[in-house]
């Protein structure tokens, strides 16, 4: 992560891969607690009984925890704004899986309106330790350009 | 929330809206710190240079601070359970922003592969105090049909 990447550095097939990292059932029914309090999240007695036969991880946790490692992995300049995009979630996160994101620039496209940055499509995909994916984002990116050197 | 709503009992253009809270600063750097640690989410000096001039929520605090708000305000049976769908943030939550939820039905579609239920598309939007988007999602959510009368 020491160097930082700006526009002109991204390109499309570029491709990005985070550490490793554990879910547990405690850090599931937390999240949920405070943001999506469902009986399926929770590891109440009716989870077994849900349509995910039993705890799962709330899909905007398995969005936060990928978040956390999109900024860990993806060095772009000025840091992670997105503006939205295409999620989904193929597959629930449950206790104990082992994620993984692999994140792949797909389109670099230089702003007309504002010549000092641009966005960048990616594709990021959170995976599990079957490499089966729990969560696709497909987010347009905002990327600087890298700063004209100063004259003088 | 008394009465569960089954796939019959959905139409476009039905709408629910939740109660309204506030946002502290306190709240978007909790969550930015353990998912989405950057300097415009965690109140560091450098966040007034940054894109946004100051604190903003991550995206996906916005997001989890939305799903409170559905699960609270749409009585769907069987809870919400969703699959994804497009997810915008048009503008950024700041501390002290009061925020609801609005969610309209688009689209009810029973499943030809599973009687028991099918899919209805929703609109979520996320609204401040000044009635601007912070968010909109538009997911597809899994709707049990009502089960039949038992005979007898």
């Amino acid at each position: 992560m020491a160097e930082r990447l700006f526009l002109e550095d991204l390109v499309a097939g570029q491709r990005f891969v985070s550490a490793s990292f554990t879910v547990s059932a405690a850090e599931i029914v937390a999240f949920a607690t405070q943001y999506d309090p469902q009986p399926f999240h929770l590891g109440h007695d009716e989870a077994a009984d849900s349509l995910f036969g039993g705890l799962v991880a709330s899909g905007w946790h398995t969005a936060a925890m990928t978040m956390r490692k999109v900024v860990e992995s993806v060095p772009t300049a000025g840091g992670i704004i997105g503006t939205g995009g295409e999620l989904r979630w193929p597959r629930p996160t449950r206790p104990g899986d082992v994620l993984h994101v692999e994140t792949e620039v797909l389109e670099v496209t230089p702003s007309r309106s504002r010549p000092e940055r641009g966005m960048v499509t990616v594709r990021c995909v959170t995976l599990n330790q079957d490499g089966e994916a729990v969560q696709t984002f497909v987010p347009k990116l905002v990327v600087p350009r890298r700063p004209a050197p100063v004259d003088g």
